[in-house]
């Protein structure tokens, strides 16, 4: 039996209470607030917020490469009926920390950088006061569970209709102790995108606290008509959608970067979560052939290559990429790459945690695999405890 | 001095002669084919095609690193001015075959892949007759051009308004002597994506006859109320767009692959150009772990995991990229990247050829370095003769 193997996480969730906008919002604004209920045969729900109503297709997983389709419930409870010790509580709940923490333990994921479920669907709110409402009410419950271990690094929910409440709410979450702040790949649809000189004031106020920019992919908000992460139907159409959505986290990436949001602001930090890092070291080669090649037409120009500022300010978490996130540090000299357990979606490791991070690292150098699994983690957020040294468990 | 180093290009162009379509088609006819008339300032062009109107910029490049732009046509003066040796002929129209070799053997780049230049915009035609004419004269023509030297391999324009006339151009080229077919990397607008069925009859045709599919970035066709290739305004706009290019066929290669169009052909051939080849790692990766993950949703299944077929069966080109192409093959085993030149284009290595080749390869093992120069292009095009030894001149 090869030994335990530990890793942080720069992609994780939490499951936010169903009551928590009932408990700590007038009626009128929690009735507003992302609410999923599904449909009696588990197959899709149905999300309304703000007035909207998005329907969507509720993830499914086989066992093995078996055609039998399992709910996400299904397929939690045929692992427990093979006597997987599954924490069922924290996989489907996130306010019990406990239970996530023992999950955690026995997958070997020490600390996480967890982003909202609900939450993700607040960009499609379009009141400015609700949209501020509702990012206190997830910040403080979210600061409520990080503040129960120091391995959990909570990313405040932020509002993006009128930038100075966005600037408001990242000083008030630093002032609570966040330390990462979760953006969508595409602000909501009636603001401009991320190269736009609109968001200056907030990238000032990321550096002025201190904090983390974290994207997380899969998040473009949309109007009611357009289907969720829906690009492609028919034949592949499921591969197609998953592989699509790196690209949404690869163009804010080059957003920020081309602008000069970055460039201007040498210490601030980008994260984008679960969008791979294998594409770092081209996206840097294409940033510079553009750059360069077509050098007239550039605004505005830069203090450095736009190759370089990638490497440099952003980090990148992948899950499973044997071939692509690994070589983009060991090959490609790409030292930010993160590994990131998903826990607890579907695209993630829950369950074979241990065989990933032995596959991916058992033939890597020491230092890389350290780097990756833990170093890169703690340079953005140096607060975070080592983890239990490999082969160990936690005191 | 350090030695020459030859390489075949996966992406090179034509530029037709104006009077092409005047020439072979019947007055009516040729006055709906594609046609650019550029502004008096040079700053952009019109392209009228089959009664649509479409403004684009012109490129433009300035003087290593100066901020006074130039114009293509006051580039290449400046360039002669300064006594190079560049063949204007070569670089201006493509029908001059004697001086585009003089210019390929200065450079180094031994055989080419030849894409169309106005035969870009025919994928915007509306009239199924239309498409078909203008497609046997642009290939009519591009065969008189290919039938100078076995250093050109052109490509085929195909009419895709309806899949039969496509069929039957595909048989016609070959009867030709095409080697291969240019595809964009998106159908016109009226027809479905390259993953649907509908295409099956076009890969069977291209096994049938033995010819490679040819994607090249930048060619998605839109409607006139588009601007062509305009994605992102604003700050960072150029680098944006041109980084945005590369999307467009990593898309198309995935449509064909998780569509099973690969997986149930595996003798069947897909060239990917100017996208670059560093990204197909990540993307094998990313397709790998969404067929994996999202089992339970997945139509239809493969015989091969998807990012196996796509290390086989697809080939991809790139031009500067020193971080992440040529590693594709050295750490992630890609053996299908190709090196590119995009002669005559702007965001190719003209004029600093051999640099670019000395810093890609002169670290790289031989087997390596002529393979990405040499061996994957043949290997699609095994009757282009060999290139001259490193180091020696054609004789």
């Amino acid at each position: 039996m090869s030994i335990k193997l530990w890793a942080n996480s720069g992609d994780s969730h939490f499951v936010e209470p169903p009551d928590l906008f009932d408990q700590n919002l007038p009626k009128d604004l929690a009735a507003r607030m992302p609410q999923s209920v599904k449909d009696p045969d588990g197959e899709y729900e149905t999300v309304t917020v703000d007035g909207q109503s998005f329907r969507r297709k509720m993830p499914r997983m086989d066992t093995g490469g078996a055609r039998r389709s399992l709910t996400a419930d299904e397929f939690l409870d045929a692992k427990r009926l093979e006597g997987e010790s599954l924490t069922r509580g924290a996989a489907g709940n996130g306010w019990d920390v406990q239970a996530r923490l023992a999950d955690l333990d026995g997958e070997g994921i020490w600390a996480e950088l967890v982003f909202p479920s609900l939450g993700i669907w607040s960009f499609n709110i379009r009141d400015p006061k609700l949209a501020v409402a509702g990012c206190q009410t997830m910040n403080d419950w979210a600061m409520s569970i990080q503040r129960q271990s120091p391995r959990i690094v909570a990313t405040a929910s932020l509002p993006l209709l009128d930038v100075n409440d966005t600037v408001a709410e990242v000083r008030r979450a630093a002032d609570l102790g966040f330390k990462a702040g979760f953006l969508p790949v595409r602000p909501p649809v009636s603001r401009p995108g991320w190269s736009s000189d609109e968001w200056d004031p907030l990238w000032d106020a990321f550096v002025e606290v201190g904090m983390v920019v974290a994207f997380h992919i899969g998040t473009e908000p949309h109007t009611p008509d357009q289907r969720t992460g829906v690009y492609h139907t028919g034949r592949g159409g499921a591969v197609l959608n998953y592989t699509e959505t790196t690209f949404g986290g690869q163009r804010a990436i080059c957003q920020m970067v081309a602008s000069g949001a970055l460039d201007t602001r040498p210490d601030l930090r980008v994260m984008v979560s679960e969008g791979g890092s294998g594409w770092i070291p081209f996206i840097a080669d294409r940033l510079d052939e553009a750059y360069r090649q077509h050098s007239a037409a550039v605004r505005p120009r830069l203090t450095r290559p736009p190759g370089e500022t990638l490497y440099q300010q952003v980090y990148a978490s992948f899950q499973h990429d044997h071939r692509s996130s690994v070589i983009a540090l060991t090959a490609a000299g790409y030292r930010n790459t993160v590994w990131g357990s998903d826990y607890p979606h579907f695209e993630g490791t829950f369950g074979h945690t241990q065989k990933t991070l032995h596959e991916l690292f058992d033939d890597v150098p020491a230092e890389e695999s350290r780097r990756i699994r833990i170093g890169a983690f703690q340079e953005m957020f140096p607060h975070v405890p080592d983890p239990p040294a490999d082969g160990s468990e936690p005191e």
